[in-house]
């Protein structure tokens, strides 16, 4: 039964973000946290900027604390962001609304999170969920209800 | 004559939102602060995510400091979000506009706080509301007068 | 097999407390956190000061990430005050070095912290020993390796 | 001429400081930064307990910006250390006076820095000077002259 995500699932995870990086010839860094939010990997490919370890770990912590991918956050971030500014600070590492992270599920337990960073917001994500589909995570979280919540409202 | 919310309140408290999350089926958390916003007791029901109690906590907290229910401020934080986001800063715990709080309020004492969590906005909300209601408690508060006076500048 | 502390053993481990403060005559708080730090219950018993439930909070969560009782850091502290100040700032909760808080751990696995405050500091460790003695969980902790280290330099 | 440490040498860094944490049996996290400070690379091998890669950080941080090792700050920390302190706060993570961390130079050139934690002092501090012998990285570095005249000042 998996618990937390270990150094050899670290690695696969790596090694897909760096063959992508190097398809598009892009600096990107990732970063892989356990399912508590603590780092377990991070490495910034060859011509990442500086601040890019340190945006995909927010990527990563949030997926992993908050048990759905980061972009699934931008409804609420969107329809209350001063609330949700707020949420961002409680954490370990900031929460953040934004593409690129990812929660790590298997057999139904929270595994851990990862982050990616430093491609355009699209290919941060689709190498994201990339990760996900080749290495066997899981990939259906229920969307959070605020948002379609607040879009109803705003409909009505 | 009430002066604070003690271990009783909240035990009773903790039961009304116990038996909805299990009614509903989801993870909630929640928290109960007295007068001063200091913590009297938390809980994050099983499936609850891990971000919850601290989210109930600010609900709560805001209830309690402000002496009006966290979604009453909403006038205020969004006329002047910059402004309300500076106050936010200065609790002890943060600040929030957000449905789900409510202030414990009886014979005209104000005695505490009550925060949900996990939820919609509108289960948050109506939970909270609830808890009022079933246990006896105050449910008239003076909406935030700064608001209407926007809503009227607005309107001129 | 174990993964985390549920509602249900955190209800076991604060009735423990609960009837330890009785005895004892005296305002106690207790936390109680999963294997990542994050709280999945905390109490603050009638007549317990106001800054208790945060103070066994932070020891719950010292225990918990630090993976041995927050007491055991004692010798870290002591030898290297300002350094250990600093590492204590890393976490999502302050990390301490004083009784009261212990490590909850199953079968080889950390499933959680316990953080009692609001006695004398021997009441608050005893209590601490006592659920952890009383409810089966594990006791043994490698003590850390640096203090005796720091110990022996001392003594050449 | 070497500007900054680069994937492909993190990565031998990375592979002396966990065959060393192999022979030990200890889970180590290792942290490598550039001459910035910023975030090359951190792993935490299995085992390692959660802060330890934020700990290990803190000394490859220190290391690099203060363009000495770490360990080599303990005078300035032990005769001023309210001073130290603030000082300490002043960066992008904490500055900190312990051994562990060392400062990667070639042909007298800052090219970044090493941190490693979970094991006692001086099983850090002998891994990260390795790293240095191993790989070829300059170990001559002007001590802090201010410990000296604060020795100086003590004997007279």
């Amino acid at each position: 039964m998996p618990k937390n995500v270990m150094q050899d699932d670290a690695e696969k995870i790596l090694a897909v973000a760096e063959r992508e990086a190097l398809r598009l010839g892009k600096g990107l860094s990732v970063a892989v946290v356990d399912s508590g939010g603590f780092i377990v990997s991070i490495r910034r490919f060859d011509g990442a900027r500086p601040m890019t370890p340190l945006i995909a770990l927010s990527k990563a912590y949030t997926s992993a604390v908050m048990q759905r991918p980061s972009g699934m956050l931008k409804g609420w971030s969107q329809s209350d962001p001063v609330f949700f500014g707020k949420v961002g600070d409680l954490g370990q590492f900031p929460i953040v609304a934004t593409g690129g992270g990812v929660t790590l599920k298997l057999e139904g337990e929270f595994v851990g999170g990862v982050g990616v960073s430093g491609g355009t917001p699209g290919e941060d994500e689709a190498i994201a969920q990339l990760i996900l589909s080749e290495l066997g995570y899981e990939t259906d979280f229920s969307e959070w209800a605020g948002a379609r919540e607040a879009a109803a409202e705003t409909k009505d």
